[in-house]
């Protein structure tokens, strides 16, 4: 079987503000992610950030990349609504979307879900305990019935998004919210994997739980096929029509 | 019960360009509906078009709108992105949003739903035959198995649709294609309602069927709730979170 | 509006066997049920319970309740078989019906949802914490952001249900769990909700929020029609069909 | 990759009673699907039949039956409660089952839905086209839009069964009826999958588009996980609870 062509694109810009988020992550946390993934095998891996030109996601990149991955906080904003309209498209022709933590409010996530993607945040570095409601959902392969992080921001309800057509993941936090934290859904020929831990101050993308989810969701995400939209009009019925009175 | 207040949005186009439309909409297509609603009792209708100030769809206009109908089909370019958000904004709000036929390719129902919501169509003037898939679902209420429309436009499958939460029309064409002809969903505190037939050179808005459908659908989308979209920081846990070591 | 015509049924063995229980609930649990459901109004209210004659279920009881309630725990197995059918017809028929807590494990519960039904338990008297997903559900009319039970029972995942049609409570629980504690299914024409508060030793039937969850439950689960089932053979097509050659 | 191995379960009974059945299949239906299935390929066939001992489901071939087909129609009543308890208890620990044609009124597809799953039907050898709703679902992998059977029975709404978690199929029928023919479900750790086509007395199971489904459904139906149903009673919170007061 064929690699699985992942790009992982980043903001990539609390890494090189804050010192101590620098020092956790001197690579990036794309590059962690990227690093967990090759890690894991049967990936080509590519990262993009904000701060290339067109975003590192040309039309070449985007073409050529069977499931992206989205890390996004405090620019939200400066990402051009011409490369979300690239990956919205490619998206709906059948690449897989992996949303991370903070890319809950990302401009391609809520563009894909129609809704506002708000929910309820604190950050008191609290402990979080994944529960896998669904543990025969590839996506859950290989955890336990579930998993912690000791530290983390907390996401709380109400997570305003449309009713997952699979939720996988729903997470306890310590301070006494519960979140949605693994939401699968299907959009055009496309499938999107929303999966909330990630937040930039903690080490979660060395976690070995958070990167199986990771590589598990890429391998779920994975094109079956890849479509361009259309809209046409079919002259000829398949079956006889009279013609009107 | 208080009357729901409903504004008939209408691109009101084609009935002033063609001659043989603009006979059979005399007032227009909103004006037919608003006249089928008006029948039916417990409504308080408005009507709103593409070419008046703000699409006549003013912030006052929206915020006091219990259930928005929407008609568009020549122009859907036309209406402004700040309006369309002003009622994408409403809707995830608790307003609920009546999209007819044509209106499958508006920039408020793709917005709402994040995929291209493109589909098979041909105008041959066949029958098509509306089944009902959901008898207990309120939007059928007071229908038969089936109700017919002796002459209209074809839309086929695919139908690029997020999944509907609820399916409860399919339809049969008589040149072999099926749709998915009555489709629900939820967004935000809103509801939403796609319903397949409506072409502006058939008198469809004149239908008994038709009608209680329109009506049916607005009971069902009337709001539950208004509610502020936020994402709100909150600082205090409900249970004791103990400092990081 | 007519009132509508809720049956409580409730095993009521532990209320007899365990004194501290029939301290508590001396009427019986479904007898705590009722009261609410008079004092929020628009119900005709009858009660029933196992070791009346058809358990207090007979046909004429069955077809004349709009939503059934349904308390048991540690005599499912007694219920008569030839019951649980009566009830799951009516049910597929258009009746409403609410399944409480430890009803989880019910006959006919399962029998409507086709899985095991399963779940994770505790008895420490533990904090609950209900979380309210859907605020503009019908179910959480009224509801605040989330209430609390001080001591409860605990049920954890993974409940082994049908994916619900709608999930309108998540609970956290203060020992690390969480639970999909309200579940709504549409099946046949029927609406069913599960609802998990109900432990027999703690007054959760008295408590305000459980209290307008279930008359919230109950007005939602009201028929919208009663259809007997049919498999008809339709021998006349509505459409010609050409002699095959 | 190790073969999936499927067992084809078929009533067997039209093939030995009527003669022109006889000849259509003298293997059997279940011959002809292991037939296709070989074919394709990745697949260890089995087939079992109602007049075997156990009707050649024993404990032994159902606990080492990775995906289940079922076709029955004039016995369903004949099929042991026993049996169909055994078939169930697999299918939520992780077997999936295919369920074909008449199937759907078999005691397990009933069992492990919950409905009625009645339906309409007429027997004129009609045209059916099955439209591909879902071109990206792994089970229309390699299908172009539609498929026809040039005559068959006709299946007509309103189908009685749960909303499916993923409508792939839609039937359209010359006599003029729709049809949701192709359904995923999931239940407990299993993936269902009901296909309409297959009646007996055309050569259905020989056609090169149902073949196919039939065996993309064995290949998506594939156990992720097998696992048996507990319901445990986890006396240890994982956080620390407080001592009533």
């Amino acid at each position: 079987m064929a690699d699985i062509k992942v790009t992982v694109w980043n903001e990539f810009r609390h890494e090189k503000k804050n010192e101590q988020i620098g020092k956790l992550y001197p690579k990036g946390m794309h590059g962690a992610i990227a690093e967990g993934l090759k890690k894991a095998g049967g990936f080509t891996v590519r990262t993009a950030t904000l701060d290339e030109p067109e975003h590192g996601l040309t039309q070449k990149v985007v073409d050529s990349t069977d499931v992206m991955l989205w890390w996004g906080h405090t620019a939200h904003g400066e990402v051009k609504d011409e490369i979300v309209q690239r990956v919205k498209t490619r998206v709906l022709e059948g690449m897989g979307l992996i949303v991370l933590h903070s890319g809950h409010f990302s401009k391609i996530f809520r563009a894909l879900l129609g809704t506002n993607c708000s929910l309820k945040w604190r950050e008191m570095g609290e402990k979080e305990r994944i529960w896998v409601i669904e543990p025969s959902h590839p996506i859950a392969e290989g955890l336990g019935e579930y998993f912690e992080l000791p530290h983390t921001e907390m996401y709380g309800e109400r997570f305003d998004i449309p009713q997952p057509d699979r939720l996988v993941f729903v997470s306890w936090f310590q301070g006494g919210d519960v979140f949605r934290s693994g939401c699968c859904f299907e959009r055009g020929h496309g499938r999107i994997f929303y999966f909330r831990p990630g937040h930039e101050t903690y080490p979660v993308f060395y976690d070995e739980n958070v990167r199986r989810v990771i590589a598990n969701a890429c391998r779920w995400a994975a094109p079956r096929i890849i479509k361009k939209d259309a809209c046409p009009n079919v002259k000829e019925p398949l079956d006889p029509v009279p013609a009107e009175e």
